[in-house]
């Protein structure tokens, strides 16, 4: 398998816009990062587009297709891929795969979602559609519902309290002031974090990402034929896709979910790193909990000390480990089948040095990408080249 | 590339299965074709599902990874593929070059949709995802419009008339009534195609594929290692995936689509043989005129002639060329994800010579599977081993 590059980087601001069309949100980050990479767009031999629910909410699918058509790339194999919040990792997955195995010598990554023109009710239902239905959708539980537990038992077996998880939400939301494709940053102090609405108990307002619409998308490239870009390039040191169980009564333990686990293990071994070599992490913060799980799952941050560590301001920029500089889904947002790429977008930009809040001397960045209950996830990891 | 052979082979029924859960037609179909590899489950490496319109009509996505799940496969990446109508020969392009890149040795393809339950109104909204909806969709075409006018152009050009169109239905409907597996096969007169309801002229009710549920799964497997399993092994010669215009003015010509014409070609190419050399086709009768148009552009049948093939009995069992020996999607039915891996199961049992309606020593047999406007196609073409 051939060495992949990431060599164009594209986004729309993550927010509302509720007025564009979701495939010109996708043609807007595509046409940056085509722009971006500096290439002939007759170059592109693939495209994989990362979207979750397309279908329930705008009524427009073959986006693969339908935006590449737009873009006046040739005919080429495009793709939509699917795994619930794990869409774009997987789509980025592919587009390397494509690359690596030398199915094509550049390909383009697209994730985009459109979500805020949608009344609550219908987002929340097409949200859900992430869950095993017959199973666990039927006890009425909700993401929310999941994360409160998860937290629960966090908080049982490691003490991990409040002002900890707060820890997070500040973090992030700081971290989203200063990102201009931000959806909400803040500067925020705890007493509001637990004044904000109660949406699942122990789940505050500001422990929730929001609803979002946006788009971001990437040009890989075999690292071979880098030279013709003009792009800045980034290697692609792993991009593993795993899974996990598709119910909640699957998790033997709710603390912590196998397929971030196993995802980073391969990655760590594919990328020939271990987890105290990664500078910058942009991981899955669905909710403030997340994050403190995730980060203990990737091996950055030991088991059951995700909340400590946070509140020593250890995962803060400066820290031991920047997590989430981006604002995370937490502040950046939350637009589902970009969210992925959206990632690796923030990780590409502080490996070029070109990041607006950014981790000096970021060598080595992760993302990490986690969809449903656990059921699909996906850990990159990116090198600036020596 | 290592070379890839089929296995295992599992379908459902098509048709009316209301009270089934999507989930559990996928895992129905997936269970056969393991049951029929012959192989240890564990051996499975990779999962790929096409699915067009389980969001919107059944509430449930994720389904890679929530089948898996439930059929207790490892922790191996699970990816739902989309291409609209193109869903099912996309999973299987992808599962295939998973095993010849080399990822893994083993994958499982599965097909599926759940339609039947969802009222009509809901259901051509969901087909309409297929469309570019912000250009043709806001005009209040539907596929059978965009149909309707191909026949129109194809009569005008060729003239083709409605006995030869007839005749492409008399033939699917006659092959559905020897495939236990198809929902509506028929002894249909021209009189009783020309009397059924107008649906959007010049096409009545028999030129329209039905609305359907259903299941149908692959095994693919390195061609080096198929000893370990006692399923009959075919041979893939060929799997292209290829893009066309996604909205209809983008279209050169409504008597062909350029997708099917370009992934015949490379096809033909991959595989190393000619049109000529083709004993069977499933291809995309989603109406009747799309048989015609699609012989033509994939060769086996000179351009302007398909009416008259069809009528003179050359596309039917016994003919230069077999198309549609299962009933197709007229007869057979349309479970619109399953649609391209349900085709490759029935060419998969015609060279194994275990076909309900057998074409007889058929050595070389073709998919032809396309979705939306044209936007996405697959054409793979499957081998008797020597």
């Amino acid at each position: 398998m051939r060495e992949v590059s990431i060599v164009g980087i594209g986004s729309t601001s993550f927010g509302r816009h509720a007025g564009t069309p979701i495939e010109q949100l996708a043609v807007a980050a595509a046409a940056q990062a085509i722009v971006d990479a500096g290439i002939d767009r007759g170059r592109i031999g693939a495209v994989y587009l990362g979207n979750f629910v397309s279908g329930p909410l705008t009524g427009q699918e073959v986006l693969a297709g339908l935006v590449a058509d737009q873009l006046g790339l040739p005919n080429v194999p495009c793709t939509k891929v699917e795994g619930a919040c794990a869409s774009g990792g997987i789509a980025f997955r592919h587009a390397c795969l494509a690359v690596a195995s030398g199915q094509c010598d550049a390909a383009l990554v697209v994730g985009v979602e459109a979500m805020t023109h949608a009344p609550t009710g219908q987002t929340t239902a097409a949200l859900n559609c992430a869950m095993d239905n017959r199973n666990d959708g039927s006890s009425g539980l909700t993401f929310p519902g999941l994360f409160g537990l998860a937290w629960r038992m966090h908080a049982r077996r490691y003490g991990t309290d409040r002002r900890q998880v707060s820890a997070v939400v500040r973090k992030n939301k700081a971290n989203g002031l200063l990102n201009p494709l931000a959806q909400m940053g803040a500067r925020l102090s705890d007493e509001q974090i637990a004044a904000s609405a109660p949406i699942c108990d122990p789940l505050q307002l500001f422990d929730c990402c929001p609803t979002s619409d946006g788009a971001a998308a990437l040009v890989v490239m075999a690292r071979s034929m880098v030279g013709e870009a003009t792009g800045q390039p980034i290697d692609v040191l792993a991009a593993v896709q795993t899974r996990g169980a598709a119910r909640i009564a699957g998790h033997p333990d709710l603390c912590s979910f196998e397929a971030t686990v196993s995802a980073a293990q391969r990655a760590y071994a594919d990328a020939g790193i271990r987890p105290a070599d990664v500078d910058v992490v942009e991981l899955h913060d669905c909710f403030s909990i997340a994050e403190i799980i995730d980060s203990e799952d990737l091996g950055i941050v030991p088991r059951g000390q995700g909340g400590a560590w946070a509140l020593e301001g250890r995962t803060a920029v400066g820290g031991d480990v920047a997590v989430n500089p981006s604002g995370g889904l937490l502040a950046k947002g939350h637009p589902v089948g970009a969210t992925g790429v959206g990632q690796l977008f923030e990780v590409a930009r502080q490996l070029r040095g070109t990041h607006p809040n950014p981790v000096r001397d970021a060598r080595i960045g992760m993302t990490h990408n986690l969809g449903g209950t656990g059921v699909a996830c996906t850990v990159s990891i990116l090198g600036r080249p020596a």
